[in-house]
């Protein structure tokens, strides 16, 4: 297990389940993300994009994280993301999330704005953290350019980094772009980071890495992280063809409305399969198409609750 | 002047001025807001693009709506900009709004998710249309795909006003692509259309568009509107192509650090130059060149407040 503030490993940005009237759904929130620790993850990410965070408004995301700590998720395994377009909202989040004990905040670049420059991100990530004013906050930035837009450089990282050495500790990089994640594990040695899929979870862990922040970490934990204990052993290649496999099924679909399509079935509550709009559900018979083909491919299933 | 929640003409996306603690300066807002009516403004757009409105937060936003109220500004001419990427606070700024008075509400899609479609989009309006569950909404959708890259297609816009045609009134045009304006013009009659820019205002408005709603307004509404007014005079041409050329001008140069450069030169009030990270002032010189060229060129200044 991690310590304190230290995330290391196998990390779920924990789905977000909605009830029938629309509102997120803390019950099953909060029992999804402890089974999530018992089935392998070291760490968990509430409100990544998989969770559909940015569907959330603010004081839901506040309500939702409160549920975990109250229920008895320790909450320095959390890395709530609070990052938002507008800083003021994102001091909130975060003094919000640092308050609760959280070990470390998963922070976007502002991503409404795309003619910014790394000067102006530079000015919200320094702003943010003096507005925030506590030590005990650390950052892992979070580089998505392929949903975000906005991305967050090889260069700004450094200067962040050297700026606030204590607060900007780590980064999870979900460019899909291995000589992205490799050009920050070679400049920053030290720094954390987690590439954003379990794809490059073997090379991320052979050059540095720290393990990985990966969305079917929803469904397929324990075997990623036995990939992540046994990774200096002789089947450690074996196991990453495994996982890639897997993880390619099940992005061929459309990658949240697919995983909760697999959570829906396997705890046999239709609930789950809900998602809050611009998402939708997959139709019924995708779904299926989609949990047979793991079956049958790879004897896939979800382990039991 | 337009009728009540009906817009037409020359509507500014208020700027947002920032006090020396960096928040939003409520006082300078009231007064650039009555100085825009004054000066030519058929109806404003607070919060939108150039509002630096996605640097805002949902409280800041609220206060800032309820100063202009309270100051004095007639609610039935304000549409402000209430699209967040997350529905439950689009909900609850658009409840705010309409609550206020507002003549219409000018929404965003949701522009975190990219790929979804318009079966997403559709669910997203239609959802927050039920939920704000008030016959008063009016809404302006807002079409800005550079920005905000999720867009609202043409087919997406018949389906929402043929299911909410009371409140699915209008949309504003910011993809800069005049086919786009005009195939919005053909297909929707009695839809009203503002194209984003004044640079299309003349085209616009041969076609049956509504005026326009401009960032420039924020400087040059007097001139803008005189072309709004005697848009079917022998002067028509020769006015849109002087609006044009000082659009040109000032976006040659980042628009809304331009555009908060002029007001704070001509206001004699350096403080309005502030912009919210991720947005930074023009350097001096810059700003300066700017403002020099507007004036050798055009005899441009900001008139008297």
């Amino acid at each position: 297990m991690p310590a304190k503030n230290d995330f290391h490993g196998v990390i779920a940005p924990v789905l977000t389940p909605f009830g029938d009237d629309g509102n997120p759904d803390a019950v099953r929130f909060l029992a999804h993300a402890k089974w999530l620790l018992a089935d392998g993850c070291t760490g968990l990410a509430p409100f990544g994009t998989t969770g559909e965070a940015n569907s959330l408004g603010l004081q839901e995301r506040m309500d939702l994280l409160e549920a975990l700590a109250a229920g008895g998720v320790d909450p320095t395994l959390l890395m709530p993301g609070t990052g938002l377009c507008a800083l003021s909202d994102t001091v909130k989040l975060t003094k919000h999330a640092v308050d609760l004990g959280c070990g470390g905040a998963m922070i976007l670049p502002p991503f409404y704005y795309k003619a910014v420059d790394d000067d102006g991100l530079f000015a919200y990530y320094a702003d943010l953290i003096e507005r925030v004013g506590d030590d005990r906050l650390k950052i892992y930035l979070y580089h998505i350019p392929p949903v975000a837009v906005v991305g967050i450089s090889v260069e700004l990282v450094g200067r962040l980094i050297e700026a606030y050495p204590d607060t900007v500790v780590g980064l999870k990089d979900s460019s899909g772009d291995w000589s992205n994640t490799k050009a920050l594990l070679d400049a920053y040695p030290g720094f954390t980071v987690f590439p954003g899929s379990e794809i490059f979870l073997l090379e991320g862990l052979r050059n540095g890495g720290a393990g990985c922040i990966t969305a079917t970490g929803n469904v397929n934990a324990r075997m990623i992280r036995s990939l992540y204990d046994d990774w200096q052993s002789d089947r450690a290649d074996s196991l990453q063809e495994e996982i890639t496999n897997l993880r390619t099924t099940i992005q061929a679909r459309p990658m949240i409305p697919m995983l909760k399509a697999i959570v829906a079935h396997y705890r046999n509550d239709s609930g789950w399969a809900r998602l809050r709009p611009p998402f939708l559900p997959l139709d019924a018979g995708e779904a299926k198409a989609g949990i047979d083909e793991l079956a049958e491919q790879y004897g896939f299933e979800l382990k039991a609750a």
